[in-house]
C-alpha cells in the first residue's frame, strides 16, 4: 500500500479523526484527546528506558527569564525564531486608545513594553543557569518535558509555533558528556524503531540566521555536534527529525559560567525528543486509530 | 500547632524541599519531581470526579490566536495581565544591531514586530471560537488542561506568571449552564475537602483595569457571576483561591456568533482548577513530604 506523504495529507487526517483541532493561525492548534493519550504513553515510555539513569526530574513553564535568553547568544544565532512577550503598561487614556485600535483594526504595538520574560526558545535553556557553580565530581543530569516556542508559522502540521520537548541535559566532562550522547542517539534509534517507526540517524545543523549562519551550520556538521533521529512524517525524501542530539562542548558551561570538579569550563549536552512529531509519526505510521496498530506498539505503550 | 502564614514562609520551605526551583524572575520557576507527581495526581483525581460526564477532552498549547484575544475583550478589562509575542522581522544589518544591543545591556525593543499569537489569557479562551455556529440540542461539554500566562510578577508564590489550569467549559441554554456550573463548585468544595483542605466557597469578582474597573468588579458580584474556592495558603486572613467558577451570561456567545439549537445566543460558564496552587495547599496545609500526609489525603491521590 502507497502512503501519500504530504503535508496537506497528514493535517487532513489527523483534523478528520479528531486528533488536532486548527485554530485561526498557523503552527498553534489543539490536541484531542487520543493525541494527549499516545503523547502521554510515549512518554511514559521513555520514563521507563531512563529510570534506571536516575536523572534529577524538573518541569519549567513555557516563560523564561529574559536575561538567560539574552546571556544564551540564542538572538546571535536564531533571533528570527525566538519570542519575547511584551504588555500593556499605560495610562487610562493609552488603555482607551488601545482598545479603540485593537476594535477598530488598527495596530496597537505601539502601546506594548517589552516584559521581563520571554517565550522558552528550546526545552534545555531554563536548566543552565541552575549550573551555574561548580559542579558535583559526577556531574549533573536533568530530565524535563517543557513547551517550546518558534516564530515560524508554516503550513506543515509538523512545523509547529509551539510544542513540548521531553528533554534531557547532562552537565560534567566532556568524558561524561560524548558517550552520553552517543549512548542516548543509540536509545532514540531503538526506542522509536521498537514502536514500528523507521526511524535512522544522520548528522544535522541547526537554522542559523543569514549569510553568516551557513558557515556556522556547515561547521556543525563538520563537528558531528547535532545528530537527529529522523522519521518520514510529511515527505519519503525529506524525513521529520522527531529527535535531537545536541553537544555544546563548553558553550554554556562558558555562558554560565559551570566548572567541573578539578575547575574546567564545563561541557553540556541536551537531546529531545519532539512529543508532538513522534505521536504525528506513529499516527502516520499506522493509522489515526490505535486500536488498529501492530500489537507490538500496543503492548509497549499501553503496558 | 500554628502555622506561619506568609509569602516568604512557604516559598522557603518549598525550595528548601526542591519543590520550586527559582529562576531569575518572579512568578517564573521550575517545578520539582514531587511537585509535578502530585499536580498529576490531583489532575487524575479530577479526571475521575469528571468521568462520567463524558466531557470532551482538548488541549492547547501557551501560545493563542492573537485574533481571539483581540475579539474576546480580554484587552477591554485586563490589558494589564495580557502577554503579546513580539519577534525580530528585521535584516542582517538589523540583526548585528540587536546582537550589540543585547550584548552592550541597550534597549532592543524596537527591534521587534509583533507576531499573529499572544500568550493564553485564561485556560478556556482557545476553545470559544471552535463553538462559532450552532450547537447540538444539548450544547457542549470540555474538558482541557492549559499554561495560561498573566504579566503580573509577584514575590508570592501563589501568584504565578504562567501556571497550569485544569479547565471545564459548558457551553449551552442558561438552564444547561447554571445548574452545572453549581454542581462543579459544590465538587470542587468537595474535592478539596476530601483531600484535607480547609476549603470554602465565596462570590468574587476579577481585577478589571482602571477607574471603571471598579464598577464592573462590583456588578459582577453583585450579580454572582464569578465564585471562588479558597484555602489559606500564604494567609489565613486573605485565603488563596484554587479554584475559579464563571457564569458569563452570552458575552462569548455573542463575541463568537454561538448559538444554541432554538437560534438563541448560547450562555456559557467555565470553571478552572489553578493546579499549581492546589499543589502548594496541599504542602502548605499537610507538610511538605507527601509521605507523611494523612492516610485519607494518600488513599485519594495514590490510588
Amino acid at each position: 500500500m502507497s502512503i501519500d506523504f504530504s503535508p496537506e495529507a497528514l493535517t487532513d487526517d489527523l483534523v478528520a479523526a479528531g486528533h488536532i483541532i486548527p485554530v485561526g493561525v498557523q503552527g498553534i492548534f489543539g490536541r484531542g484527546p487520543v493525541f494527549e493519550d499516545v503523547l502521554r504513553r510515549f512518554d511514559d515510555y521513555v520514563s521507563r528506558i531512563a529510570a534506571d539513569d536516575h536523572a534529577t526530574r524538573m518541569s519549567f513553564p513555557p516563560c523564561l527569564d529574559r536575561k538567560v535568553l539574552e546571556r544564551s547568544e540564542y538572538l546571535d544565532s536564531f533571533p528570527q525564531l525566538a519570542g519575547t512577550i511584551f504588555s500593556f503598561s499605560g495610562t487610562e487614556a493609552q488603555h482607551k486608545e488601545l482598545v479603540e485600535n485593537v476594535h477598530e483594526g488598527r495596530p496597537w504595538t505601539h502601546l506594548q513594553t517589552m516584559t521581563a520574560v520571554c517565550l522558552t526558545p528550546a526545552a534545555c535553556y531554563p536548566v543552565y543557569p541552575s549550573f551555574s557553580g561548580t559542579l558535583p565530581e559526577e556531574g549533573k543530569l536533568v530530565d524535563m518535558q517543557n513547551w517550546v516556542f518558534r516564530n515560524e508559522p508554516s503550513p506543515e502540521p509538523t512545523r509547529m509555533q509551539s510544542f513540548r520537548v521531553r528533554e534531557f541535559v547532562r552537565v560534567g566532562t566532556p568524558d561524561m558528556v560524548v558517550p552520553w550522547r552517543d549512548l542516548w542517539l543509540q536509545r532514540g534509534l531503538t526506542i522509536l524503531q521498537s514502536l514500528g517507526l523507521p526511524a535512522r540517524a544522520e548528522v544535522a545543523s541547526d537554522p542559523f540566521f543569514g549569510r553568516g549562519g551557513r558557515m556556522l551550520a556547515a561547521n556543525q556538521r563538520e563537528q558531528q555536534l547535532k545528530f537527529e533521529v529522523v522519521v518520514p512524517v510529511i515527505s519519503e525524501q525529506k524525513p521529520t527529525a522527531v529527535c535531537s542530539f545536541n553537544y555544546h562542548q563548553d558553550h554554556f558551561g562558558q555562558l554560565f559560567d559551570i566548572h567541573t570538579a578539578n575547575g574546567d569550563v564545563a561541557h553540556t549536552a541536551c537531546l529531545g525528543f519532539g512529543l508532538e512529531r513522534i505521536v504525528m509519526a506513529l499516527f502516520k505510521t499506522h493509522g489515526m486509530d490505535p486500536a488498529t496498530w501492530p500489537q507490538a506498539t500496543r503492548d509497549i505503550l499501553w503496558s
